[in-house]
């Protein structure tokens, strides 16, 4: 049996790989592991059923035999440990490549979905546009320190690690805003990642579960 | 030659114990692991001999023998992962102690800290008033969740781990804030956290680094 996750029935990012079950899918398809969806729909992952598995009622969860978990970073982490390829064999490299997994996620991620939450929910606000340059300035910040470490290498440490997996994706919401472009050593970067066939794969995956829903 | 840590020379939170090499300290004491400390200035902090250890330009910083690290749940789960005591040894259990780790800092902790940065830098602004209350229930919704999967266990998942160590002190962030009166299990798990001996300890050794540069 393959292992199970779960993703939205109907993702609120309308088909473009930024919930969370992308980086899961991502790191199954870098190290070669098949595996099963369950969709699941708004109302379910708030339910007895859904909170079992993942106690603050989101998605992704994964399952595999007796062992159920959640958060996509502890999920790629899981993976990363268990198959080659996501991390590296030598234990210094190894636990630097998590501490990228932990930057991504700690410390890129915050500013980047702070701004997203007030271009969504903040819009219509008196305050929006004076608020907004200091949310993207926060952004800009860390985008900077992240361009002066990558320079003109491919990868944050060596070869493409979950490391770099989790930076890309979480960078990739940056995509529409016009802030990448600022850092163009930073948009190669993420161009490099979405290249990846294993990227390629995962996308489609979770755009045609968009897809099926919206047509169907 | 113990591992070498990097905390604020003159940290900004007047020794609460709440900048990031709280976790990292509590975790060595944890697991009864001596350690050293460089202080770094704010200054310092930015500069390429800092930098090189610390893309972002931040504390803490781990350095043991040919090893740099950065990150404090990276270097919580680096400690965890070389001792016993903070991970259980069964695979299933490790693994859920690792999403809860995940869990703290990148599902507990954003709004956590969004609602702090407002506090600190919005205090003055027209909107404060009206935007904090959409703050607060964003922590809220949260801490609902962890109440709900607390109930009236003493941790998270089975007996303290890197999880609880992580979780607690991300939760402590909401110390002064009201909200954690709101959920008293949550309230209880967090002085809980802090009884641990080890806790005392690494408490003792930030607030005398503090406490030091205040008066020397």
């Amino acid at each position: 049996m393959p292992p199970t996750i779960t993703a939205f029935e109907n993702s609120p990012d309308r088909g473009r790989g930024l919930a969370r079950d992308m980086p899961v899918r991502w790191a199954l398809e870098e190290v070669g592991q098949p595996y099963d969806v369950r969709l699941v729909s708004f109302s379910a992952m708030k339910q007895p059923a859904h909170l079992a598995l993942h106690p603050f009622g989101q998605i992704p969860t994964y399952e595999d035999g007796d062992l159920a978990l959640f958060e996509s970073g502890a999920i790629v982490l899981h993976v990363a440990e268990r198959h080659d390829g996501l991390l590296p064999v030598e234990a210094n490299a190894r636990s630097r490549a998590i501490a990228w997994m932990f930057a991504a996620l700690s410390t890129l991620e915050p500013p980047i979905v702070e701004l997203a939450m007030a271009m969504l929910f903040e819009r219509d606000k008196p305050w929006y546009e004076e608020r907004l340059p200091m949310l993207q300035d926060r952004v800009r910040v860390r985008l900077g320190e992240l361009s002066a470490h990558l320079g003109k290498a491919d990868w944050l440490d060596g070869a493409f690690s979950a490391g770099d997996l989790l930076t890309v994706a979480v960078l990739r919401r940056l995509n529409t805003s016009g802030l990448l472009d600022e850092y163009p050593d930073v948009a190669a970067y993420v161009a490099r990642g979405e290249a990846r066939l294993a990227f390629r794969r995962a996308f489609e995956a979770q755009l045609a579960v968009f897809t099926a829903a919206s047509t169907g």
